[in-house]
């Protein structure tokens, strides 16, 4: 085996890869497509919305936002534009240091998140949560986690990303 | 609680679901990056390269195919306009019935899959195999394939989706 030759994936890691990486292809596809039909969101901007919700004053720097846009900020100052222009979030210079964007949840971008969430919930329940045992929950979260940490060595806790909490 | 009020997620879930949906988010767009830095290709025409590599002939029908596409062959038939652009798959009628479309790896999109796979391999490994216990591996297939079972009910067998075994 040359040195450039990679280890290939065995029976049994192929055998979970392939299943895996078809659920990584269609579960977005089937959470957008939930939220597009009845609120005309997709999944990131739902996330950056509820993001928003749980942050004191409904508000957050656009680079504590970017956490959740997998750091890039190009990719949020993209949807956040997108969501100003539905009314739902309004960006502003930080009171305390006008260096930074500040992205705030509008009270219609907060009525139109609290609308959402049901029909949302429902969704990842029936998806997701409803179809796992309790276990395997845990073990989810655990395996999300580490994939995570080795995509960003710096991630702290046991999230770092904001997801609304019933309200 | 009204009926029409759904069931929140408890603390427990709610944490599985931050993570779970993060990852979600940022696994796909780590794997399309190395794709495309490194070959040119997102995960999903790697995907159909792979598929159409395991097939007999080297060759699949447009609707054996499109099960890789969360069973939608109008953006299968965009993934695969766009390799055939590349030189790397055909398309032609079935010799067995022509009614069908067969799509058919070239000698091109062999060797693209065949010098595109290493990288990929160890990108997936230092991701995520590598970054799991064999026992989490495990987990994860099942857990995947309880998530696709619900929303594919008709999924039979253990994957219902083609991945390439080491060439």
């Amino acid at each position: 085996m040359s040195e450039d030759e990679p280890r290939w994936l065995n029976a049994s890691e192929l055998d979970a890869w392939k299943v895996f990486s078809a659920m990584l292809i269609k579960l977005p596809a089937a959470l957008d497509a939930q939220l597009r039909n009845d609120a005309g969101l997709n999944q990131f901007e739902y996330l950056v919305l509820a993001g928003l919700s749980e942050a004191p004053a409904r508000t957050l720097r656009m680079s504590e936002l970017a956490v959740l846009a997998n750091g890039s900020l190009s990719r949020l100052s993209h949807v956040v534009k997108r969501l100003e222009g539905y009314g739902y979030v309004r960006r502003e210079p930080c009171p305390v240091d006008g260096r930074y964007t500040n992205a705030l949840l509008t009270e219609e971008g907060y009525r139109k998140l609290a609308d959402s969430a049901p029909g949302h919930v429902r969704h990842v329940r029936s998806l997701v949560v409803d179809s796992l045992e309790p276990e395997q929950i845990e073990q989810l979260r655990l395996i999300s986690l580490r994939i995570l940490r080795v995509m960003d060595p710096d991630l702290v806790g046991d999230s770092g990303v904001a997801w609304p909490e019933r309200r």
